[in-house]
């Protein structure tokens, strides 16, 4: 018989609980999984409270990072999070002491992901961080382990249940995105400061993960661009939904012979396709894998269920053993600061509106800046006539550079006959 | 350096080439992703004739069993596919002799499972099949070691693309089974011979996979019931339509407190359920995992590249190497025989459609019958009025007993007024 996998648990909220629960109540379960035991040695958190779960007989530690020295410790479960701090020395801590980490933290990985795989490499450990990405979707396993006989060429996610949930309720109610989002502050499904949820900062951290995995490309959260939800109006949605879409905040990297493209955006998603239809705080992934074509994955992205299971997984992966198991699927030696996709060569079709004032001449006058770009308009909906007042028009382009909409938004923007900063929304097609 | 994992490949169909591809063209980049390098040694097909890759340096074996006894074979890729015959003599031979085998033979596995697992396990050896089910789809890694944590309580799947292509067709046309089904011979997405696939018998073999690894039960084929889609008529697809439901062929896995239920059956599933929108030839899967949630799982279900993208997964497993590796998540010894869910215990609403005379009184007829079983109706509909004509009547029940409604249906079908055999439809509102 093997030896035992000894588990030190750092972070004792509603995850690290469950994940404690389920190491001790499920104990012969998991070990008939992997063929050797899993002992919770040690745990640390901030204070002994009850938990809902026995541990008694487990060492407890006040600081985190004396998880990382314990000789009775062969992986760290880091739930701390957090991108510097605690976490970051924890994880830093155990790997140069020979323990395995798993850890659900996405902001560590997302910025200093590429040093940490090397550390893993270098010590011949486990950095699991199934957890990190979409709750309890295996999509860093199936990106790291089943999704590797083609290229990936773009991976597309729902990835921030917060906001998501924010965008379906905004959808179901036509109340505005603030009041929404204080709504969802109240039932506990946004967080008092929800600016990395609603900001997109959160679901580029996940993304930034994704690309690494699914191109061979060093994590790259600095070269991401971001755009949050925080600017969608209960007209845009309306619209969307007129034309046959629904706006959804996604993470897209796409890998092209010129290069990577990654980003984070409301989006114009097609009604019918996959990722249209996640609602409420699901998250969603579409890999397309080369010749093996696009695979769609689905389940809850959050929450103390879906987070153990990826938690318990990783674990288990761990307690399994491999020789050779890269932190992102690849030796992180291999894995280079991809090419950013020149900016002018991202095309797309977009849904654009305007407030501005019902003059004759204000149609004209969009017109003829868009025309000047070289942006031709595939459909138009202006809702009622108010003349002399404010009104909404909003169109959807065909193909165009983004870079040009950019500048025709800039002129237009300029005119008296505008009140607003105009909204462009980047319609996804598949 | 480790040694290389030297692949002995037996069959070069169209998956068969597409393996040997991958293994040839991308052999560095499957490389760094295992730490070890990967090397055709070995192939047996029917005949020599080029396959559009280049395998001088293979050694070539008219008899596939023949792969086993290879000294310079680690691992066997077993593409000969059928439940007996060369494919079984060669999985067994395989691993008596010492080497791994990766498998896409849901049929042997269906019915031999457990012995094979078993006797991997005895001899320390990976026996892997993520090809076997839903092609490209990582299922099996996904129930194998990811939703692990939780047990998994139901899963159901369209597993087969064949009949899934047929019943989009069907709606989509307006056509017959039988007329589709032709033309679905004639492009190549039926087989000469359909049984396997119309009948339900290829979607069984996969569930009866599914059910193994999700439940931790035995490979049980022989205890399925199983029903296919010849019977389904464009009327019946029309009427789901009409009810807010598409008919598709499922495979279904329960597991209760009492039992678990296994059955592939054409069902109702209601429209803006992730089931009901995949379409054409695309496999899907729902898993359920208790606290976790429900996953959905979408892709290519078959082909070369699905396939290949799941074969190729597998063998880089065996290269990372585990020391232990149930085929089906859990020790072979541990996998017991399910008890089935008592027959009387399966509970769902219905969807009837009756062939009837249009003559005053039926409709009062098979209510009474219906109603002498305590089934009650939900919603029904009759298509125009032809007095002393066949008419269809559909209709949608509450739930009920399955055992008492084929009851009611066996009384109805003896009426004189009845002209064919009643068509039962369980409806699938999950």
């Amino acid at each position: 018989m093997s030896t035992p996998l000894r588990v030190g648990l750092a972070g004792l909220g509603t995850v690290g609980a469950g994940v404690a629960k389920v190491l001790i109540d499920d104990a012969r379960a998991l070990e008939a999984r992997v063929g050797r035991a899993l002992q919770l040695t040690a745990v640390s958190a901030r204070s002994k409270k009850d938990r809902g779960v026995d541990l008694s007989g487990v060492a407890f530690e006040q600081n985190p990072v004396a998880l990382a020295e314990r000789g009775d410790v062969d992986v760290v479960v880091e739930l701390v999070g957090g991108e510097e701090g605690a976490a970051r020395s924890l994880v830093e801590s155990a790997l140069r002491n020979k323990k395995h980490v798993v850890t659900a933290n996405k902001a560590l990985l997302a910025h200093h992901g590429l040093a940490l795989a090397g550390l893993a490499e270098q010590n011949g450990l486990a950095l699991k961080f199934e957890a990190a990405v979409a709750g309890g979707i295996p999509i860093v396993k199936a990106l790291r382990e089943s999704l590797v006989a083609y290229p990936v060429t773009a991976v597309r996610g729902i990835l921030n249940g917060t906001c998501n949930f924010i965008l379906t309720q905004m959808e179901s109610t036509g109340r505005s995105f603030g009041d929404v989002l204080t709504e969802a502050q109240k039932l506990g499904y946004a967080e008092a400061d929800p600016t990395l949820d609603v900001g997109g900062g959160d679901t580029a951290h996940k993304l930034t993960l994704l690309a690494s995995l699914a191109f061979g490309v060093a994590p790259d959260y600095a070269g991401m661009s971001v755009t949050g939800i925080q600017h969608i109006s209960p007209d845009d949605i309306k619209f969307a939904r007129e034309f046959g879409y629904r706006i959804k905040l996604l993470g897209v990297a796409r890998k092209t012979d010129k290069g990577v493209e990654q980003y984070v955006q409301p989006a114009m998603v097609r009604a019918g396709t996959p990722l249209a239809d996640v609602d409420s705080s699901f998250n969603a992934v579409v890999a397309h894998a080369g010749e093996a074509g696009a695979f769609f994955f689905e389940g809850r992205g959050a929450g103390r269920g879906p987070t153990t299971s990826a938690v318990i997984a990783d674990i288990l992966d761990v307690a399994r053993g491999e020789a050779f198991a890269p932190a992102f699927g690849r030796p992180a030696k291999t894995l280079h600061k991809a090419k950013a996709l020149p900016h002018e060569e991202r095309v797309s079709a977009f849904y654009l509106r305007f407030h501005v004032l019902d003059v004759p001449g204000v149609m004209a006058e969009i017109s003829r800046h868009l025309a000047g770009e070289n942006i031709s308009i595939e459909s138009m909906l202006q809702r009622g006539r108010a003349p002399g007042e404010p009104v909404a028009i909003v169109m959807i382009t065909h193909e165009a550079s983004q870079i040009a909409v950019e500048r025709a938004l800039r002129t237009i923007a300029a005119s008296d006959k505008v009140f607003e900063a105009p909204c462009m929304i980047p319609m996804e097609t598949v």
